[in-house]
């Protein structure tokens, strides 16, 4: 079998199962998580030890610590892992959802929501992805093929076994959930061209990913993650809660794509905001890239080249820019961002308004942290990622954000 | 300049344009619609010379008769676009719209709706298309970039240079609305690579355009208007009614993507219906291809191919199977639909319900005919199309479906 015909396979199987799946009841559906939260407790041995096994793989490879952080199971993580499935069990099921309207023809029209079908993912190296995709797949009755990274494949093909045993259990098709166990980059670009076999593809990882499945991928893609996020301090700011802010943002996790990477500063607080600033962000290790007055006002900043402005650190590294005006910051962030996340600090309520008008990305925020952006945070009880692209979904995905609508219409014979 | 550069200039355009828009008020975007209709009425003379001149070219170059009635423009069809555009200004305007919740964390969510930006449209030859599109972009705050055929070039400049003149009048950016004049294949090719200048491109044409835009577009896309609709007849259908909705569903306007092509009948009423449909059909010399079954109880009936059972029509010609059971009609339907709109006839409530549980399709009737999957039949005022894709909108697109999302959290110093 070729590897084309090997993807195929998978993604038909799925295609197959989906069907069955999509009509099953949301009593069976959080049976069969709570089913997988179970099994994957009892076999936990079992998956710490082909975790083990990729770590060792990984560790051999050369593969980064942070990495090797993410790769890990421990007992913890995996009670945490099924603690939130159970989460999502508890979660409404929007499937079957909707509102009804009679129209003057005489006919009864109700548009329900329904899953989308067979959802891919592509994604790197976090076991927890494997489990969390599945799960919400399940809940909003989607099939599922998953493609997670080569660090990650031993656990992974423990997992889905894990899964599919559970699934079986509870009378549901174990092609439910599908592994392509190849992972090799040709993999991901061949998962990318089943058209007509999945219906929607998630990327979750880094820009090369992305930018690889926007040029390639001629299935429907919901883009996630990208994560150029800005903080702009208005003149108008509370300097210490704008100090406050900034370290929050950059420095609590500043891997995930919510961390802010530049912060822009009114020429007018310069002078008081950098210096508190630099201290606080000193404390973290922080290396500071700044325009021609932050180093100025901070000698120990490096230069920041126009490339700084339109890169995602993911790292402890923020640039900085003092701008004349809020028009110069809005017009900074709507040209260098990824549309994500971006934060004004501002006791100016007609300042806050426009920015949260005029910036033009997914969440605005007046006096609050990046870091909220997050299906939790919101309110939406779990997420599959949060999207960057204006269509189908904007923000943090939660369970509504996998399925689509149908329109059911009812007559008596009637035609126009 | 190169036509890339011609290209990118008016999205370029567009895109600072849409920018202003995006925060004009509902008046003010009412005020221009109400203008752009006057306008449109007084300068009824000079868009009729070049029509009249794009028809003389048609002619010439012996485009068919039924492309030559839809690019034509008379003082009736004029009428009728300036009372759409005036219909599409008393909807409400879904912009700001949006819900509130605040959260543990002590922060204040909205929810509103946003523009998309800028929506590019790929059409053919009709000139109310180009203010259809306009205007419902225009409604929702969303700069277009318009490319349509070349048969109607003359007709859709001389209507934007009036639509341009209006949006000047109410203090609006002209560049709101662009037309790409150049209407070379490789035009729209450019267009579906502006990724970054345009948030969506809305392609409205036959299957060429649709394919060439799924396989080459590295911008969204929103596809449209595939529709080879089926029509099901089960055991329990009352004949008259069937052959009312066939009728119907396939004769009232054939070259439309919600008529249907394919007509399933169950074993059992086939001897019944048949002979009365294909007399019905007779009536508008529609030809009749049949699977082995139908031919022999239509002996006029041609053999029917399984490509004919994939195929969209658009004419007077509909292909027939005789089905065993439900379920063979409903696997059928999603193996060959495009999953536009499907009708089942019968007076058995449980097969109604199972095959709008089943039949995997935007729109799915009961005892009514495919012909009402339309805006303004659904009660949503006005259309820029019926979308075939799962992702955002599903059906025919309203107002909201030209709208996107954006959350605007506020806190008091909020850090995570």
């Amino acid at each position: 079998m070729t590897l084309y015909e090997e993807v195929k396979m998978l993604c038909d199987n799925a295609a197959a199962a989906a069907t069955s799946l999509a009509l099953a009841s949301t009593e069976n559906k959080n049976e069969a998580l709570l089913k997988i939260a179970d099994a994957i407790k009892n076999d936990a041995d079992k998956i710490m030890a082909a975790n083990a096994a990729d770590l060792e793989n990984a560790d051999k490879n050369g593969v980064p610590a942070t990495m090797l952080d993410r790769l890990k199971l421990t007992e913890a993580r995996i009670d945490a892992i099924c603690a939130s499935i159970r989460d999502i069990a508890a979660l409404d099921d929007p499937i079957g959802k909707g509102e009804e309207w009679t129209r003057p023809s005489g006919l009864t029209i109700r548009r329900v929501r329904v899953p989308l079908g067979v959802v891919g993912i592509i994604y790197e190296a976090r076991p927890n992805v494997t489990v969390d995709s599945a799960v919400l797949c399940l809940k909003t009755g989607n099939a599922v093929v998953l493609r997670g990274g080569k660090e990650a494949i031993n656990t992974n093909m423990a997992v889905v076994d894990t899964i599919k045993s559970a699934l079986d259990d509870c009378g549901l098709d174990p092609h439910c959930v599908e592994l392509i166990t190849n992972t090799e980059r040709e993999s991901a670009n061949v998962l990318m061209t089943m058209r007509g076999s999945i219906d929607v593809l998630i990327p979750r990882g880094g820009k090369g990913l992305i930018k690889s499945v926007t040029e390639n991928a001629t299935v429907p893609v919901i883009e996630t993650g990208a994560g150029n996020c800005h903080l702009y301090i208005d003149d108008s700011a509370d300097i210490d809660m704008a100090v406050k802010i900034a370290v929050n943002a950059k420095c609590s996790r500043p891997s995930v794509c919510n961390a802010i990477e530049t912060v822009l500063v009114h020429a007018s607080v310069a002078a008081k905001f950098l210096p508190a600033f630099a201290k606080a962000m000193s404390e973290y290790s922080v290396e500071i890239r700044g325009c021609a007055k932050t180093c100025v006002l901070l000698p120990e900043a490096k230069e920041a080249t126009d490339e700084d402005y339109y890169t995602e650190y993911n790292d402890f590294i923020v640039a900085v820019r003092v701008v004349d005006t809020i028009s110069d910051a809005i017009v900074h962030i709507n040209k260098h961002s990824t549309a994500h996340s971006e934060a004004i600090v501002t006791s100016n309520g007609e300042n806050a308004e426009r920015f949260q008008k005029e910036v033009n990305s997914a969440a605005v925020y007046v006096n609050a942290s990046t870091r909220f952006t997050d299906g939790g945070e919101f309110g939406f009880g779990a997420e599959i990622g949060i999207s960057t692209q204006k269509l189908h979904v904007r923000g943090p995905m939660g369970l509504s954000a996998l399925t689509t609508e149908k329109y059911l219409i009812n007559g008596n014979g009637s035609v126009r």
